[in-house]
C-alpha cells in the first residue's frame, strides 16, 4: 500500500503521530503538502472529495478509503504496518492509550490557547499563564503518572508489552514536553522512569533514528502543539 | 453479553453517549456507581483491577475486558449492538466522527473550564467568558456546520446514511447543547436543518423515548458538561 498523509506544512503538530508511525514501518508514503502546498488540504476540508470529509487535517488517503482523526488513523494503520498487538483485545488497548494522548496533547495545546485557538497566544498570555500553572502542577503529573504505571504494569518496556504505535506516540509527548516545558518536565522525571527509557529506546530504533536525522524531520518550533515559552514553564 | 458501565453519579457527563448506545440497543447493563456509589470506581482508576487501566470514566466491562474512552467504546459496542454499519470502512467512518464530537465536548467543557478542571467555576469567570464567546461564534459554528454537511452529503437522515451510534450522540450533543446555549444555538438552527430533524426523530425512538422519560435519564445540571450560565450564553 502506498499512502498519502494530509497534514499542514511548516509544523510536526497532530501530523507526527502519524508520520513516526510510517517512518518506524518503512512505509512508502507521500507528504501531499510538503510537496504541494497546504492549499493540497483544502479540497478535502471542503468535502469535495470522495470518502468522509475530514473536520481537520491530519487525514490518510490508503487507496480509496480517506481517513481522519489520529486515533482513528493509527487504530487503522496498525495492523498493516505491524505496529499494535494482533489480538482485538489488544488493539482497543492501544487506540484506548492513543485517546488518552490526544487528550492530553488537546491540553499541552490549550495552555498557550486556553481562550481560542484562532486568536494569537499575545492576546491570551495571562490566561495562557495560569492554564500551564495547572498543566504543569496537576495535569502532567496525573498524565504522566498514569502512563508510567500503564508501562510498569506491562512489564516496564512498553506500552502494550510490545512495540506499538502508542510507545512512538509516547516518544513523541515527550520530546515534545522536553522542547515546551524543560524544567516542569525535569521535576517530574525522577517519577517517570519507564517512559523516560522508552523515549531513548524510540530514538534509537533505525528508521526513527534516521528520520530524526533527516530534513523530513522538522524541528520543534513556536507555531504547533508544542511551544517553548519561558514564562509557561514556571 | 451482560454489560456494566461505570460513570459517576449525578451527572450524565461523558458516560451519556455510552448510555444511550445501550439504552437504544435494549442491552442488558448495570449502571454500577448508581447502584453502589461512586467508590466503585476507584480500583479500576487505581489500576488495582485486571486489564487496562482507564485513566478516567466512563469505562465499560464486557465480560473480561474493560475498555475506556467513549470513542474506544462505542467502537467496541457497535457490531456488538447494531449501532454501526458492518463494514470495516464504515466502521471507521464512524469512529472518526465520534472522536470529532468527543473534540467538541471537550471545547465545550472548557468554555466554563478554560483555566483547569480542578478549579471552580468562580476561579475562571472571566476566562470562562471569553472562551465561551469564541465557542459561540467562532467553533459551535464551525463544528455543527460540518456535521451538519456531513449528514448533507449522506442523504440528509443520519450521520452514516443509516442509524448508528453517531445519530446518538449528535442527539445529545444537540440536547446538552440547547441547554448550556439556548441562545446561541438558537440562532444557528437555522443553518442546521438535518441535525435538527435528527434530534427530533432520535428523540422519537422508542427505546429512547422510554428512557428520556425513566428516571435513569438525569436531567441537565450544572455540575456536568453542558451548563447553563446565561452569562456564557451571550
Amino acid at each position: 500500500m502506498h499512502y498519502e498523509l494530509y497534514y499542514w506544512t511548516g509544523i510536526q503538530g497532530r501530523g507526527e503521530f502519524v508520520r513516526l508511525a510510517l517512518e518506524d514501518a518503512g512505509a512508502a508514503y507521500r507528504d501531499v503538502a510538503r510537496e504541494e502546498g497546504d492549499a493540497a488540504l483544502q479540497p478535502f476540508l471542503d468535502g469535495g472529495q470522495p470518502g468522509m470529509r475530514p473536520f481537520a487535517p491530519p487525514f490518510l488517503k490508503a487507496g480509496r478509503l480517506l481517513i481522519a482523526q489520529v486515533g482513528n488513523i493509527l487504530h487503522y494503520l496498525g495492523p498493516a504496518l505491524g505496529l499494535v498487538p494482533d489480538s482485538e483485545s489488544r488493539r482497543m488497548q492501544a487506540l484506548q492509550l492513543q485517546l488518552t494522548i490526544a487528550d492530553l496533547v488537546t491540553e499541552i495545546h490549550d495552555s498557550h490557547h486556553p481562550i481560542g485557538s484562532a486568536l494569537y497566544y499575545e492576546d491570551q498570555k495571562p490566561e495562557a499563564r495560569r492554564r500551564a500553572e495547572d498543566l504543569r502542577t496537576q495535569r502532567l503529573p496525573k498524565f504522566l503518572g498514569y502512563f508510567e504505571q500503564v508501562m510498569s504494569q506491562g512489564g516496564g518496556r512498553h506500552a502494550l508489552r510490545e512495540h506499538s504505535y502508542v510507545d512512538l506516540s509516547l516518544f513523541q509527548l515527550m520530546s515534545g514536553l522536553d522542547y515546551a516545558f524543560p524544567s516542569a518536565v525535569k521535576k517530574l522525571s525522577p517519577k517517570l522512569p519507564h517512559l523516560r527509557a522508552l523515549q531513548q529506546r524510540v530514538s534509537e530504533r533505525p528508521a526513527i533514528a534516521a528520520y530524526l536525522a533527516s530534513a523530513r524531520r522538522l524541528p520543534f518550533n513556536d507555531n504547533g502543539i508544542f511551544r517553548r515559552y519561558p514564562e509557561l514553564d514556571g
